[in-house]
């Protein structure tokens, strides 16, 4: 264990030289950032044995602690894993880079030319769990958008973590960036976060990456803007109009495609003109796939064998085969539902009619709202951002999933010709 | 003196109105608001004799405390004051409303159309001193941008408040906008503050305008993200190609226009090579107006007269007639000294070099960087904004003058026909 001095002494330390990089960060051309992704990508691959050597550390380490299988796979390394981490990377050169665009310009009666130009944030925090893969992603779309990184994984995956920051830092070295624009916290006690998280004159933004807990513990401790991601509770509403295949297909899609991420279905409304179809089709289909209905009084009515839905199923994010489904009388119960219970995540509408279509659209404000498609597209890379750093549930700087723009901010400049203030 | 436990129960009650009725404010059309705004305008104006008799029991009150004669008047409703209120208020029915606005829209491989809408915040909180204009120039913004606004402003002008804020309530709803859109604290304690900055649940956004120290409590006490403005330490650079007439032209508008508030210049950069010429001149004008220069050893050499610049004078904000003053050795130097001792506010470059202009803009990271123009032209109003609720110094949500685009967030829209993720 590390003395809490200690601790405070070393990240203070690491937090100034984040900081002092950060600056000569803002004005690397795109050539050499996109440079020294490539090295990275090319150093990932060649260091794979001592990658894999670094990553078995962990993994006896897990087994003594018993981690389930399913968290042993997350933080293995393996030659797959390691190409495609160098692949992410790769990807992160084909993106535009974000610094120095100007976002619009306009001209003023004084003829004052005033523009918001695109620039880095500074320092971001970055604090995760498990998959050591994050550790590359982050690194590299920190450095694309010229900020420096200090990067916390999990205690779990603190080798891996380890090897992989020390190898992405000689690579830039190598092309010079300075080493310091990418910092992995080389402390597994959870007092390292603690005091990542006061160092409010250094750190311009915290992103968690995780489960709710480590959400919660960085919300409260921090003393730095934190851009969070909380539960995903995403509700699909099959409207009267609703073509009912597409329904069935988008539903199905929605739920079972990946039904532990935060961007599943966990609660279908369905219009109750059409329940009575609709519903024992989408039962028997989800069924099938194993998953378990859990329904309000009406839809008990049209599916006698499924469970009734308590209170705390509106709310709930199951991330598992589960789907709470409540019969609506319309459009305006379905909203009034979604702004009650649901997380401002990720909402969908399937329907034939142009009013609601465009009302839902509207009315909804959940960071993505979609019509006759499925939730499961509320992601970076699905949408078009080309990369994500995380998905915001919070609408403070940015809301809904976050790419290389989000993790800038913009400044105003003015080319003047003299003009004063009268 | 309110018990705490009543100033909890009730600011947390205002908190939650506040949160219940942003939910329809979001989809008020731009006509309902416009009418509200003009309805609130016409109201301030005929409860001309109501305002005036409140006022009169701050200024009373002011006068028993012993405020200075320059906080008096700052506190001082006057028709005049009335009329700029309501006139202010009417120039924002001009403006665009942002909610709605679809800032950017494409097209996916698979058919998907995805946009970013721009969405009213929520609730924000704002908390300020001494002018009561801000009750109604706060409220019409908030109210245009469709987000409810609980509005803390200092004891010292409780009843100037509490006036304006009833008048605005009533206009609002015989329109059929919900009055608790607009809700003023009516109590005097800072507790009332504090209570307000824990509501997390309910306010999205806590904007502090006012002196350094009440910016520093809101920040150490808020659990809701604040969006602050500190101080504005501006640097004019005069370059050794400028136009040594214009130079003189900006610095004195920079630094004796006003120079009381943030964006006046606070320290004076001059190249070497023309600081034998320019600096006898600049000191002739400037001390004409009374300005009082502090010089470092450079500059001293060429004006002796002068004080003598301590470390402390660098990272200044005087906002008085007193300016700091640095001989450089060129470009490099400026943005030296503006890293290492500039807050980020507002800083300008005097040059007829393209390239240094091009460098200063694009290297200079503070909320507003211009060439050749005054450092007083960095508010929301002279920049095109139309109105501004603040001046943000921190890069998360917004950076520089804050409009009603800023009052906004934006959520992903999507357009489907049926597509599920493969």
């Amino acid at each position: 264990m590390t003395e809490r001095f200690d601790l405070r002494k070393e990240i203070g330390a690491m937090a100034r030289k984040a900081k002092e990089v950060s600056r000569s960060l803002a004005s690397l051309s795109t050539a050499l950032k996109n440079q020294a992704l490539l090295e990275m990508a090319q150093d990932l691959e060649r260091n794979e044995a001592f990658l894999l050597e670094e990553s078995q550390k962990d993994l006896q380490a897990g087994e003594k602690a018993g981690l389930t299988s399913a968290l042993m796979d997350r933080l293995r390394l393996t030659p797959a894993v390691i190409r495609a981490m160098a692949d992410g990377i790769r990807e992160v050169v084909r993106l535009d880079d974000p610094v120095g665009e100007v976002v619009k310009m306009w001209r003023r009666p004084n003829g004052l030319m005033v523009g918001k130009m695109r620039i880095p944030l500074g320092v971001i925090g970055i604090i995760y769990e498990s998959r050591p893969n994050v550790t590359a992603d982050a690194a590299a779309l920190c450095l694309k958008s010229a900020n420096s990184v200090i990067l916390r994984g999990g205690s779990e995956a603190f080798h891996s973590n380890r090897a992989i920051g020390r190898i992405l830092r000689e690579s830039i070295e190598r092309v010079g960036v300075p080493k310091d624009a990418i910092q992995v916290v080389p402390f597994t006690e959870r007092e390292a976060i603690e005091e990542m998280l006061l160092r409010e004159e250094e750190i311009d933004l915290i992103i968690p990456r995780g489960g709710e807990a480590l959400i919660r513990f960085v919300t409260r401790h921090s003393k730095i803007p934190v851009v969070k991601h909380y539960k995903g509770v995403c509700h699909v509403f099959v409207d009267e109009s609703a073509d009912l295949e597409m329904a069935t297909r988008i539903c199905l899609n929605a739920k079972v495609q990946r039904p532990g991420v935060c961007n599943a279905m966990e609660t279908l409304l369905v219009h109750e003109r059409v329940a009575g179809i609709f519903l024992p089709a989408i039962a028997r289909a989800l069924q099938e796939k194993g998953v378990e209905l859990r329904g309000c009084p009406a839809s008990l009515a049209i599916l006698p064998g499924i469970k009734a839905a308590q209170e705390e199923d509106w709310p709930k994010e199951y991330l598992d085969l589960i789907l709470a489904v409540k019969v609506v009388r319309g459009l305006d119960e379905a909203i009034a539902h979604i702004t009650r219970y649901g997380s401002l995540h990720t909402e969908a509408i399937i329907t034939s009619d142009y009013g609601n279509a465009q009302r839902f659209l509207r009315e909804v404000n959940s960071s993505c709202v979609l019509v006759n498609a499925s939730t499961r597209f509320n992601d970076g890379f699905e949408l078009g951002l080309g990369a994500e750093i995380g998905i915001s549930t919070t609408k403070l700087h940015a809301f809904g999933p976050m790419g290389l723009e989000e993790l800038t901010t913009t400044k105003f400049i003015v080319y003047g010709e003299g003009q004063i203030r009268g």
